[in-house]
């Protein structure tokens, strides 16, 4: 028989913090607190595994969980004293939610439960208090008909507030028992109203509504937002922990409070919270009454002049104080907990990791170690890589005022300030003059590369997370919002509009590319700062991890900083991005109009040198690291103008007429870009083009090995190979151009020839092309688009939908989606493995700056992951995390 | 050590017609004729593992080979009785090319090799005929210095005219053997001349000279060329045999002749062929003398006055007569023989399988069953799948004058004549008036529907083999030529042109859809005739396959033309083609552009009644056989208009101003559309489209179930699934409308839900999509689109390129990449089976109709193949092929 109901109290517990996906987080702490000893009301969990079975089963229970849930609330009842719904003496219990994550206030509560026209004379004669026993009571009504029967809390608090004002009273404490009792019977008159019948007086009926409320809030919208937001599968399920009420509103002799066992925004080691005298829990968090500082030292500090826990109840504080260093020690993390006064006794309600900013996380490891609580190892753990993010971009000021317009995808982290410009041309020139620009798109493309450059930040109304606009943003830094769907943009009038909002180019506006919001005018931003502490945890990070960490990066700048962060190489040198300077562009385009291989081969020795320059610069400043340079890959018609008046400017300059020019780029134009004429396609249609790439790295790594005296090892990576003839087709042709560059500069040359994977079908006959190729570098964007079959750039719009409707957990282009496109890589990796032990393993898709997806890489034993420069610091701390993982 | 060498001669040999991988065919059936005790010369094979090394190895011969080619050269000496190079008695070879499949004409062939200054003389006198001698050397010279020395076979023609006009003399025959001594001197110094050194006179540099040429000549731009037109891989290699030579132009008691066993156009059981007395083999092919018939039958047939072999020949003829009936015999099928008769002995110098037409094929295998010498299993072996299109489409009159002015792909056979259209509009308005169109379009779009139909024929300037216009033309039986790429149409002056042609509308045009052929004026063609035979053949297929062989059908035409090839089902209804109709364009456009819910079920409810009435002729034709459906797969842009004009007369129509069409029509524009809102992506965005559908379909099934008294079982499909949740989504929101339309009719529902895997992500994923799908077809079009990558659309112009370089052999979409995508396929039968046993499987591709492709479906277990109506016969003969082979 299945255990469905897990039983805590008395200094003893059926379960423990090792059972949070069993028992949710709240469950598993109050069993680990009861089994410790700590001061805790008994209780119970219903499992999150009910939760599950509830909806696999058309919302109906396990047919023993009735039985057992009785048997739970007898232990219970033994260990208070009292009895649930008893007229003498009856137990009240709270009945909370609490799943495997902390989802804060996305789910119901409901207090006071066991309350009815019986039990509330018992509970005023047992607690000698009618006032405090009819209060709880309207309490009650209240929370469970607006959590359970589903009638608006406002209807009450109406009731409420016009009782007031009849009697002519201010604050809720000036209503009387006689008051409050009437109360009651305006809120039972008003459920009888709106639901055709009484509020349920049988206690074990509330109980049973409560359940089926918090179960049935697991699916209501907040929490399934709050599941996509946070990535947290609806699988998980929620566990209902049931337990026996304390009442910190006794009187003054009680009291609730919060607390933080060390300070959650700066990390300091200090006992920091919050209390209230006489009050249940939820008025700590209602804000109506302000709350009181637990300790001496941050009353005196904050110059408050209310008493402290520490002097009004000491005995109690010392407790408390004791329990908070006994839970820290214990569970060697800060902990966030709540806890109750009822009459001078202390009771413990919660305890749970606590949430900290990304600064406090990274003291608080710190701190730990040289505490000597933690190991290095562990300490690592403790800090989302993803939350380094908020340390390496300016960010907004939160205390800052904010009108949001409109919201797009947070497609590059950071915010950004400045006037709109809707062309790059328009930014750049903007820009030089010294104002802070906005480059505002419907979509960008690498023609806009020099205006995404001179901008603050990027703002597109189409495309994903990985679009054009996204990926470059990332690279360079930029903050960017992409896809921004509700945004019309019209270049004619340059005026963009939202709603009632309409923006004219030089409008301020102000993004966020944390959040994806989009604000009008200029809202305050923090800079970064980068602690002591971080350098130290970053530092272990390194001597923890096993992957090498590279970086993405295409310019001396992207190069620099990625260094600076930490990078290990470059993983992934897109050429293209280098063809379009406006010096340069107007000789590729020459190429690709070149009516033979004679023209083709004029206009490649014209870009020969600049291209040997780039390679140049990128060797001496990555000074002997590896640098994997990928051969030209987009399809060429993306070079080409697509306006009237540049084509007629192209047809000038090369003397071919406009229809010819707009003949050839028809002829160039395809349905599916993304499965075109693009990649080793295009090296096999034009071995001169990969042969002018090829001899301007092999020419510079040989100018850059003289000059440095360190060999440089260029890693010529081979894009979009579906099959071993590919490879070998170019690679014999990469490897001719080496031979002759040797020969011309009498030296020997070191490189290696390698290829994306990047195609199921490369995947698939991984184990052919590692005969050829030296190193494969998955390049997991492209491969993610072909096993899903989703273009990237098209996908935002429907992949919502598909979260809406609970079809889609994530976004595969952000996490790799491990059970598809995760098996083409392992497949890939074991097969080209096999054929060439040894075979050199990088990751540079997206996903290289990803942690889970890091996490994956390290678990099938890739060599590294490259990443954009910023995200190099995320990728080492997720590297250690996953070495730890790993060898767990 | 590697045996590189086989001998063969004197009524043994090493090999025989087993060997022909490694012999090449003309290798291995000499080998076998030897082995017979036939009279063959001797001679020798160097396999065609001599040449994958030689190419392998930069182009040189293994280091055993010389030493191997020497001891058989001793061989063939020893019977002969002659000595290769001797001056006394001079032994001479004709070397020769032999590939595993035959590639007639394309490699190139010396004869008479072992000539020079000293044994011309031996032989002249040993033959007792100096003329013979000198004739013999001047050939070798010429022969020798255009195959291996490369010096064009004009210069020595030119030579041979200037002596015979110095001479006064008209025939070669008059020329003396004087004559042809100086005509030696003449070309020698000719090669000297040309080379700066003497033509060679070592036997053995001559030899392998040959041989090496030979090799080359497996790569020469002929040879590439087939091998790409039949598929023939390169790795393959050709054999080189080298043999004695005998000589038919020894005198008039020598002679020298083809025949074919059986008539090769027709199939008829006679021995057919030709000779010339006096000639060498090479005489009979160039056409100099017109060859006279073998047999006296087949003279007095032609009423010709020259006499036949066997008058001529009488004792020869018969004794050529016992051993064609002794090879049909032994090769049980129709023979193509060379022979030679060399002063009254007969030799046999070439049996193969002879080349014939697909009628021939047909009759030839439904004879040698009857006459006892093949079984059925056999007989529907020898007639290839592909070949029966012959039969079933009019064909261009192959004795007809023909202008081509270019060519496309042949992207559907069969002829058609008429006058260009540019439009389909243009199209089917001339075609209701009785014209014969032909619809010319750069591309096609589902739009251009009717006018396909209309057409006889459809002629692109874009797109591949599977591109819009190939897959409906071919669906519809109308000829195509697709991505013929030279044209340029022009559809604002109504012109093409290519080349200094140009074409008006309404200029007569013909297109071979069979070669891609696009031709002037109206070319004569001959309509297909189906014999008894082939009725009779296509019966055996049908009681040996396996396979079963459904139809890919929409309208009721092909689906009735699908049942009279013999289809047994549908395997896969686009439901999008059903949206085209004028009628129903509307409706489906409001729903696109409907702002809401409501909107898009309003414009819904007025397409389900004619989509039910789709559904209800189908299944009324296809009377209880099983029909797929595929719902809505194209992105809803498809179905929007593109010009401006249109989209005001659309918003003139519905009401919406112009500006907010163009801004939602922009809005679902696509990068990428093979990748994005298509498919399940649209049902689950738009689920009330899925369920119109399956409402449509289950209130048809119900009507044509109660019409007929007969279950109709519709399998519903739904498309383009990458996960189990999607599945099980669609799955439940269609079961849902079954029930419904099951509780409003009164009667119970029998239906299957299934899935196209036609991502990669499906295919790893079959284990639980199995769970919940009843059936799987296998989509190999985007299969092979998402595994390699490429859009096939794009893909014609590159993978020329391809071919060229010899990078892929075929189209992998027309016949499934076994390696990659095969996997794929073969993966997700096996993990959709294990999880759902007994899982029903297809395939819906184009490959459904490809044989090779058939063949491997049969490999792996599907249960059914589908393709076009025209196909269909080709699948059941292929479907046939492929059992039997997979019993052996």
């Amino acid at each position: 028989m299945t255990k469905w109901v897990y039983s805590f109290g008395d200094g003893q517990a059926e379960g423990g913090a090792g059972d949070r996906n069993l028992l949710g987080g709240k469950g598993a702490n109050l069993a680990e607190m009861s089994g410790l000893g700590l001061p805790v009301p008994p209780g119970f969990t219903l499992t999150t595994e009910v939760c599950t079975a509830y909806y696999e089963n058309d919302e109906t229970y396990p047919a023993e969980l009735r039985d057992q849930v009785q048997e739970a609330m007898g232990l219970v009842e033994t260990i208070v004293g009292a009895r649930f719904g008893d007229a003498e003496n009856p137990l009240l219990v709270s009945v909370r939610s609490g799943a495997r994550a902390s989802m804060p206030g996305m789910m119901d509560t409901v207090l006071n439960l066991g309350l009815n026209d019986d039990t509330v004379q018992a509970l005023a004669r047992h607690s000698g208090n009618e006032r405090f026993a009819w209060d709880s009571y309207r309490r009650f009504i209240q929370m469970y008909s607006d959590v359970v029967l589903g009638i608006d809390h406002y209807h009450f608090e109406g009731l409420l507030e016009d009782l007031k004002e009849d009697k002519g009273l201010r604050l809720d404490t000036d209503l009387s028992a006689d008051d409050l009792r009437q109360l009651v019977d305006q809120f039972k008159a008003k459920v009888k109203d709106a639901l055709g019948e009484a509020f349920p007086q049988d206690v074990n009926d509330q109980l049973w509504g409560a359940i089926g409320a918090v179960f049935g809030s697991w699916q209501n919208a907040r929490a399934v937002t709050y599941r996509r937001l946070h990535d947290i599968p609806a699988s998980w399920g929620t566990a209902v922990n049931i337990q026996a009420m304390v009442f910190g509103n006794m009187g003054d002799d009680s009291a609730t409070g919060v607390a933080f066992t060390r300070d959650p925004s700066t990390g300091e080691r200090r006992f920091f919270g919050e209390y209230l005298i006489n009050a249940q829990g939820e008025d700590v968090v209602a804000g109506i009454r302000t709350p009181q500082h637990l300790t001496l030292a941050a009353r005196e500090n904050a110059k408050d002049d209310k008493p402290s826990l520490q002097e009004v109840m000491p005995t109690v504080f010392a407790e408390l104080e004791a329990i908070y260093q006994r839970l820290e020690a214990h569970y060697r993390d800060m902990q966030d907990i709540e806890f109750t006064v009822q009459r001078g006794s202390l009771y413990m309600l919660q305890t749970r990791s606590g949430k900290r900013t990304a600064e406090a996380a990274i003291r608080i490891a710190v701190e730990m170690v040289n505490e000597g609580l933690l190991h290095r190892e562990e300490a690592v753990q403790r800090v989302a890589p993803d939350s380094l993010d908020q340390l390496l971009h300016p960010t907004l000021d939160p205390e800052a005022d904010r009108q949001v317009i409109t919201q797009g995808l947070p497609a590059s982290p950071g915010a950004a300030t400045g006037k709109v410009a809707f062309s790059a041309d328009q930014a750049e020139s903007l820009a030089a003059q010294g104002e802070d620009i906005l480059l505002v798109r419907i979509e960008t493309s690498p023609e806009d590369i020099h205006g995404m450059h001179a901008a603050r930040g990027i703002l597109t109304s189409r495309g994903g997370m990985t679009s054009h606009a996204a990926v470059v943003a990332r690279g360079m830094g930029r903050p960017c919002v992409s896809g921004a769907g509700q945004l019309r943009i019209d270049y004619q009038t340059q005026t963009m509009q939202v709603g009632d909002n309409k923006i004219v180019a030089g409008d301020v506006i102000t993004i966020d590319g944390g959040s994806g919001e989009v604000m009008l005018g200029e809202v305050a931003t923090i800079q970064p700062k980068l602690s002591g502490d971080f350098a130290t945890l970053m530092a272990w990070a390194n001597d923890i991890r096993q992957l090498g960490i590279r970086t993405n990066a295409e310019t001396p700048a992207e190069a620099k900083a990625a260094i600076k962060f930490g990078a290990e190489g470059i993983g992934l040198c897109r050429t293209e991005h280098m063809f379009f300077d406006a010096d340069r562009i107007l000789a590729v385009r020459e190429m690709i109009l070149a009516e033979d291989l004679a023209g083709r081969q004029a206009a490649l020795a014209k870009i020969l040198p600049m291209q040997r320059q780039d390679f140049v610069d990128l060797f001496t400043i990555m000074t002997g690291l590896p640098v994997t340079i990928r051969l030209l890959d987009p399809p060429l018609h993306e070079f080409l103008p697509r306006s009237d008046a540049e084509l007629a400017q192209l047809a000038n300059v090369t003397g071919a007429t406009a229809e010819d020019l707009r003949f050839r780029a028809n002829q160039l134009h395809e349905y599916n870009p993304m499965l075109g004429h693009r990649g080793c396609r295009l090296g096999i249609s034009y071995p001169e083009i990969y042969e002018m790439q090829a001899r301007a790295i092999f020419e510079a790594a040989a100018l850059v090995s003289a000059e440095q005296g360190k060999t440089v090892v260029p890693e010529v990576m081979i894009p979009l190979i579906a099959s071993k003839a590919e490879f070998t087709f170019l690679q014999a042709r990469i490897a001719a151009v080496a031979d002759q560059v040797a020969a011309e500069q009498g030296s020997e040359l070191e490189y290696l020839i390698g290829t994306m994977i990047e195609l199921p079908r490369a995947a698939l006959r991984a184990g052919e092309i590692a005969e050829g190729a030296e190193f494969f570098s998955f390049g997991t964007n492209d491969l993610t688009q072909t096993v899903f079959g989703i273009s990237r750039d098209d996908s935002a719009g429907f992949l919502e939908d598909y979260h809406d409707k609970g079809i889609l957990d994530g976004d595969p282009f952000a996490t790799l989606d491990i059970d598809g496109v995760g098996e083409m890589v392992a497949l890939a990796s074991e097969r080209g493995r096999k054929s060439r032990p040894g075979l050199k393993l990088g990751i540079c898709g997206e996903h290289g700056g990803d942690p889970a997806s890091i996490a994956f890489c390290q678990s099938i034993g890739l060599d590294y992951v490259s990443c954009s420069p910023f995200r190099v610091p995320i990728a080492r701390l997720a590297a250690a995390q996953a070495a730890v993982k790993n060898t767990q």
